[in-house]
């Protein structure tokens, strides 16, 4: 059998996991909480499984749960939306990813994505018939240059992907980002697919500009986010996508026969915690802004450069004054030898530009976070 | 933005099961329990999320799921598999579906499904750039000519689906009929996809005849089933695959970037199930029966034909002698005017060949089936 992808193997994430455990190291590399969900959390989903709400749910997700995202929308960022028309469920943000661009991209079509990129993309792009063009962005800024962006539209381009705050240079888009952004949309007429799965959690004050700020913006935009990542439970894997109306009927026709429609118990559990427990949206912030701080506190004596995050639950490290390795051999060589797996940053980019980067997640316990900062700072 | 699949609408479970809702019909339409999970799984599932297991799983499953699924394939069709190289838990069968065909098919590939046909084969193969080339069986017998089948293979044809026990047809293939399939499949080196997630529902006696219970047609096929036909919990979403190593190492590179992996504390509460209640897989065929022939008495006394039901949890009436209206005519009339929600054939077709029969779910309390069957009656 040929292979619909025959330069791609096992993602990094599940690769490391493994190794992690197979070394009984700190594993600081896929990101997940080492935490547990809330016990309210738990408890509603009990409830509702209990209850007897354990058959289909309509394809697009239980209302009340599209209610509940809508209403959060307009809080957080002041647009209304119809729960109906323009809130889907899924299953987790990988699949409302997959779903947005297989809805827009045909053969041929090209769609602009930023490396370091996440590793779904390309292949997503690929399985729909188009064609990734990278822009590499580099330590320790990674600050996109637009007028590059500009050089990089053909008349093939379909779409551009963000994703802000970035997974893994934790870069947040500026105001004036959003503007050239929305510049080069319009003049090209061109879709954006906004990966948000990291919209709550921003570091030191900063506010997060979503592509839902924005109505021009949008009108044109397919916007993905995660209850894994706000409610600590990256294994139930709960996303969601938001479109206009007319966008989203392109989504659905896809995400009805590719999934049809996500575990209904915890649907209506997460709809009543985004009802009765709205700060915990908006303490997210501050709670791991304070995990960020204990790990690069732990790291401060350490021989590693800390490049600063300003959102995701990730922290890089420049290892380039501690060895000669690559990121890829070095991070084999944290795993083995000291005891803690981090992902190399190299994985996420076409053409990775040497950069010694990488990149450690800090959704772990305090304890975990200064034990794998004491290994670190041996070398 | 341009349509990815212009010709397509909602699913026609979705539509009338919105149809039932709004019209407070009785829903014998959308497939799905109305009775609940067992109370033990619904325990273990809590059981699982309150320890604290609510973080990604191994994008291929869990092992002790992995592990469960290779031991059922081994007491029911006395096949061994490796749990960790041919098994691969999904976000539903519908997933499961989705992600073979599109590791199978490229674009121009030609693929042979059987009407009439589960709504997401089709487009599933298209999203792929294949084409769908379509066999019509029609009732009352529904049953595959060969040697049509093998005129239909061109050099383009890459793959034959079946579904077995079949959904709408119910019926089921027969030894000749897997002989035939097998000869075919070597003769012109085609690939299986084999739909089964109706496995454990076989009526009067006979066997399922399993993909998995011959080890030359196993080598070229993806093996499809589904947790939420078995367990009653449709909305949990939880199916897997079973294939080859060969096959299974290109299913999971796109199974990863599709959904990655599924609901961990199901997955978990389904494999203590399976290994802890073996005998409820295996009492589901008589379950099943009971509640076929209570519909189906309840019926004798109606105008409608009763066409025979081999497995599934569905029933086809003929209502020629009832109504000229078409089906679709006559399933809105139906919902409207009698208040029992039903499906029509003809949807599952590519050209309707004009049969005039609707499917009718049993998976419903005996009250249910019969207060349908009392309306039915008066037609
Ligand atoms: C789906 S596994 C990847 C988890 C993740 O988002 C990351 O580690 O970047
Ligand atoms: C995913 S909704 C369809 C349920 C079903 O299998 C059917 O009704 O045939």
């Amino acid at each position: 059998m040929q292979s619909k992808l025959p330069n791609l193997g096992v993602s990094i994430f599940s690769q490391m996991t493994a190794l992690a455990n197979e070394h009984q190291a700190l594993n600081l590399s896929q990101g997940f909480p080492e935490f547990d969900t809330p016990e309210a959390l738990k408890n509603k989903l009990n409830l509702y499984s209990a209850q007897g709400f354990n058959q289909y749910s309509p394809s697009s997700g239980v209302p009340a749960l599209q209610q509940q995202i809508a209403d959060l929308v307009l809080r957080k960022y002041a647009l209304t939306i119809s729960p109906e028309a323009s809130v889907t469920v899924t299953s987790g943000a990988t699949e409302a990813l997959y779903v947005a661009i297989q809805a827009l991209v045909s053969p041929d079509d090209e769609v602009i994505v930023f490396d370091p990129a996440y590793d779904s993309y390309q292949p997503a792009i690929e399985l729909a018939g188009g064609k990734a063009v990278h822009i590499a962005l580099t330590a320790p800024n990674y600050q996109i240059d637009w007028q590059q962006v500009a050089n990089a539209i053909t008349n093939k381009t379909k779409a551009i992907i963000i994703n802000s705050p970035h997974n893994p240079s934790t870069k947040t888009l500026k105001q004036t980002d959003i503007n050239a952004l929305k510049l080069l949309l319009e003049e090209h007429d061109l879709y954006l697919i906004s990966d948000e799965v990291y919209e709550h959690i921003c570091f030191d004050g900063a506010t997060h500009l979503s592509a839902l700020g924005d109505d021009a913006l949008f009108a044109r935009s397919f916007v993905v986010s995660s209850f894994g990542k706000t409610f600590h439970c990256t294994g139930w894997k709960m996303g969601y996508c938001v479109a206009p109306e007319k966008l989203m009927v392109e989504f659905r026709k896809i995400h009805q026969y590719v999934t049809f429609s996500s575990f209904t118990p915890a649907q209506l559990a997460l709809a009543d915690m985004l009802k009765e427990q709205p700060n915990h949206v908006d303490e997210l912030s501050t709670f791991y802004q304070h995990k960020r701080d204990v790990l690069s506190n732990a790291l401060a004596n350490s021989r590693f450069t800390l490049l600063p995050s300003e959102g995701t639950y990730f922290l890089l490290l420049d290892y380039s004054t501690i060895s000669e390795l690559d990121d890829v051999a070095f991070c084999e060589y944290l795993v083995k030898e000291v005891g803690v797996a981090a992902i190399p940053l190299s994985v996420f980019y076409e053409n990775a530009p040497g950069d010694r980067v990488i990149r450690l997640c800090f959704a772990k316990e305090d304890a975990t976070l200064i034990a794998a900062a004491e290994k670190l700072c041996q070398l």
